[in-house]
């Protein structure tokens, strides 16, 4: 299928090269697509390993999704409201799996915003209300997103999102990379559970001294 | 050792025959003891099946503690504090084990409060500021505490304090107990991270149709 990756930050680099190695073809969408080729040297490395990845403005990337196929947000948490805004009629019924954490790491304290009462997921899921959200792969650091194994044998990926059909085909893509436990929490309310795993994400990352680390849910 | 433990709802009631069976004394507080016994037959139920153990108030339980064993906090999250503060004094230099959780679980929503930028585990430490707050337990049934089995053979009980020797104690127990991954988080802020994985919990819980699970750090 066609997935369009919306950002070209590490979450992108790393599923990228996942997807096309699934036999998807893959749009990257990126603010000023020269910009990127200039400023951003890991993405130039990618594009060098991988022609056939095609990078476009963010309005051309959204035009190029396809319905068959799936949109990820992978644009940093704090900013990517602004960007998809524009992009909802383009998105309108798309599939739009969102990894983004309510969270900006060039901030020293570790503070979610939104947070408790709203989440991210629900906050883009309100950016494109045409658009079939299915929040995903937000618990983890990028380089296990597409390599659970990275961690260890068996643990969890969360789904949450309001369409069915949207969670099932995420939730494919998820067992095509490896992902054996993937549970689906609910509606896109319950990514206020998710997202608020990032706390003990980085608190144990610090204590165990590594970022290589899964949550499963025993039962 | 000898273990006080403030409150007689469930945690009480599941925690005190566990810490009898491994042959601590343990002594109940409550706010109005002949109240408990007129109005808790659960708790009537437990004081009969166990002659040994003494209810009294909560500060006759707070003066009752010793300072080689511990006093559990297991007074419901939203009230806790207003119970812990006339205890400050009497609990100077005592390891307390807080269990609660930021919830009010009469409430349809499930919103935290404190969350994010505040713990209740660091509320309990301010109201008590001579005493050695370990925050535990807290991300799982009141079941499942002093029965990790009850899930499966393998999950995490996480550990938020400033105090190193009171973190090594609650240690000792959750290990006496049966908990083989005991993650010590670092500071009493940590005990952020825990308590905002009652989210989690609530929703996991619903979607797989079980309270009996468990969250293990696969690393």
């Amino acid at each position: 299928m066609k997935i369009v990756i919306l950002g070209t930050g590490e979450v992108c680099r790393l599923l990228a090269p996942a997807f096309l190695s699934l036999g998807h073809e893959v749009v990257v969408g990126t603010r000023d697509p020269e910009a990127t080729m200039a400023g951003n040297p890991r993405y130039r490395l990618l594009a060098a390993r991988h022609p056939e990845l095609r990078l476009v403005s963010f309005a051309a990337a959204a035009e190029a999704a396809d319905r068959s196929g799936l949109v990820v947000n992978a644009i940093s948490g704090p900013v990517c409201l602004a960007a998809l805004i524009p992009l909802a009629e383009s998105l309108t019924g798309q599939v739009v799996m969102d990894v983004s954490s309510p969270y900006d790491w060039s901030r020293p304290d570790a503070v979610l915003d939104p947070v408790n009462t709203d989440s991210l997921g629900e906050a883009v899921q309100r950016a494109l209300p045409g658009s079939h959200v299915v929040k995903t792969l937000n618990t983890l650091a990028a380089q296990v997103m597409p390599e659970p194994g990275a961690v260890g044998p068996d643990h969890t990926v969360f789904l949450s999102g309001d369409d069915e059909t949207a969670k099932a085909r995420v939730g494919d893509l998820l067992r095509a990379l490896g992902w054996r436990d993937v549970l689906d929490l609910g509606g896109i309310g319950t990514a206020r559970a998710t997202e608020m795993m990032l706390r003990l994400w980085i608190d144990a990352s610090r204590a165990l001294g590594t970022h290589l680390l899964g949550f499963k849910i025993v039962r």
